[in-house]
């Protein structure tokens, strides 16, 4: 299995997340954002939309390539149930991928590097416009995890929303979000951080960090 | 089962579109984000994010609430498994996910009523932004939609992608995308649009239609 990602890209290290928790091996393979490798013909072959990250997979002896960090967890999770990333109730499941969707689609969208760049050329102010988003996403997700946290977001058991979590308040400190104001997602945050397959997935981890 | 939605959101579109090609009958409320229902305590309760749709759900005797459309989805694949949206394959599934995320997390976030709310703020053109997101969002389905379409955006089957991309295309008119420029969505668009179960979800067919 190999993982076309970037360090610093919080959709690769949502996924990163993923495979250490399930204890899934990978072929790392650097795409950097800041060259531009992800415009190149050789990516857009893996992913025509230009993202990372990309999961190169094997099926019936064939190689495919899936796109698209929601997608790629959720082939994940079939394909290596042993150790779940999702509960077992029905609703359970629905309300971890809700938190995670709010971060997802709510939240990182808005701070990608595509986003910033267009607002770059239209002159707004891109940190002031991220900053907004982030921090209007953030008071959304405080509150819907209140209804669910234990010691991570959904319980006490580590799940697929806390991937999303982690890679979301490291981008939110990178682009100005106020994340002291989110007591509940910080104290999460700090579990989660004590734990190895979380320190083994970090930006600062990776073989491409800094480049 | 109640569906908190409202006709124009495409995200309750999606939603509607799958109740509806599952044939899972569903009490229709509106909340009207033209009068900011949305914002209201009482919908803040129901999703403290403030976004349409949401589902109200039972479990075990005890009523639940769902939100985001994805989240949605993947709740109802699981509970009413018996006419699917996603096919067989791992990977298909795989497949199938990352091009509703495309639409998803790609593009509709975009052109949502917050969004373009902000850019009004900042004196920034919110139908040109739309636009340009809508284009480069397609550009990108439309690549990634010619590896594995058939008579729809995966293979022959109605899948949970038809249901990102029908409501897609109807906010791509809304907002001046240039839809022309995507013959194989619009082919897939014209035989969705045959389905009794498809005409039957569209905003134009809802209760509050024009509210």
């Amino acid at each position: 299995m190999k993982l076309y990602n970037y360090w610093r890209s919080s959709s690769s290290y949502r996924v990163r997340l993923a495979l250490h928790f399930k204890g899934v091996p990978y072929e790392y393979v650097a795409v950097s954002l800041l060259k531009g490798d992800q415009h190149q013909a050789e990516h857009r072959l893996r992913n025509p939309a230009g993202y990372v990250p990309v999961l190169e997979v094997e099926e019936n002896g064939k190689l495919a390539v899936l796109s698209q960090s929601v997608a790629i967890f959720e082939y994940l999770e079939e394909r290596f149930p042993q150790k779940p990333l999702l509960p077992k109730s029905l609703v359970g499941r629905g309300q971890v991928r809700a938190l995670a969707e709010l971060i997802n689609s709510g939240i990182q969208p808005f701070h990608n590097l595509s986003t910033l760049n267009h607002l770059k050329a239209l002159g707004v102010d891109d940190k002031k416009w991220a900053a907004h988003f982030i921090d209007q996403g953030l008071e959304g997700l405080e509150k819907l995890a209140a209804k669910t946290a234990g010691r991570f977001l959904f319980g006490d058991d580590f799940t697929w929303a806390d991937c999303c979590l982690i890679p979301q308040l490291f981008g939110a400190r990178r682009f100005g979000g106020n994340v002291d104001a989110f007591p509940l997602l910080l104290r999460v945050e700090q579990a989660c951080l004590a734990l190895p397959h979380v320190q083994a997935a970090r930006p600062e981890a990776q073989p491409d960090a800094q480049a």
